[in-house]
């Protein structure tokens, strides 16, 4: 992948790290996934042997630019909603104790471009919540579960 | 206002409910604002003389259904960016001391349709954060920087 990874002192790279630091899990909950830095760190995690679950939108997963699948083709599991609404979270959570959550959709004009918020959350509370919704989510957007001709 | 508060245990009424507990301030970074229950819940709190100041997005706040214009009309105080990018925020801040934060955009669509998320946080670290980044966005959008013929 010819993208390096952020260096530095941004608020990329930082966000950057924070992933870097999964040992066991990464759990992604992404509306947008285009940003190829991001990308390059979730496919570094997934070599590394981290298990990488992502749920992503379908309307946006197949926009131009976005990099599901290039996760899914380096063997990153990715589910998908079937619904018209959108699945508009924008979480990440690593090794079930970190709750990286906000406004920020994973590509590289919100980063570069908007006014944003990335809150990181240590709160068991919190990061239960969220872990929660993640596996609601994740078993709910399972393949067997997909309606094809209703 | 034809349009009635929620009633019951939904997200929005608990979300309402916030809002009107509203005792002196409130502030609102929003990017879309079109709920039309939402901003009856704001006008409500400026009718009762808590004093709301009013963030959002230039390319966003004209569009259909916007709440911004009617709002303004009430004698809100509204102010926006004026970049290409966007002002993505989505987030509340009550008499300074509880932060309502999240992906959801306070659109009927998002209520509606959406996997959304809403973070209720008053620990006084996330909410001075939010804070800071409300008054640092009021005073650069104040109308007396606006720059019409750069």
């Amino acid at each position: 992948c010819p993208c390096p990874l952020p260096s530095g002192d941004t608020a990329l790279s930082r966000l950057v790290r924070r992933l870097l630091s999964a040992r066991r899990s990464l759990d992604l909950c992404l509306f947008s996934f285009s940003c190829p830095q991001l990308a390059r760190a979730v496919h570094l995690l997934h070599r590394r042997g981290v298990r990488v679950r992502l749920v992503t939108d379908a309307q946006y997963m197949g926009l131009h630019g976005s990099q599901i699948g290039r996760l899914r083709h380096a063997g990153i599991q990715v589910r998908h909603d079937q619904h018209s609404g959108y699945m508009h979270h924008k979480f990440a959570i690593v090794d079930q104790r970190m709750l990286i959550t906000g406004s920020l959709n994973w590509t590289a004009q919100a980063i570069q471009s908007n006014r944003e918020n990335v809150l990181v959350v240590e709160d068991a509370e919190y990061v239960k919540a969220f872990q929660d919704e993640f596996e609601r989510i994740w078993e709910e957007y399972n393949p067997a579960n997909y309606i094809f001709f209703p």
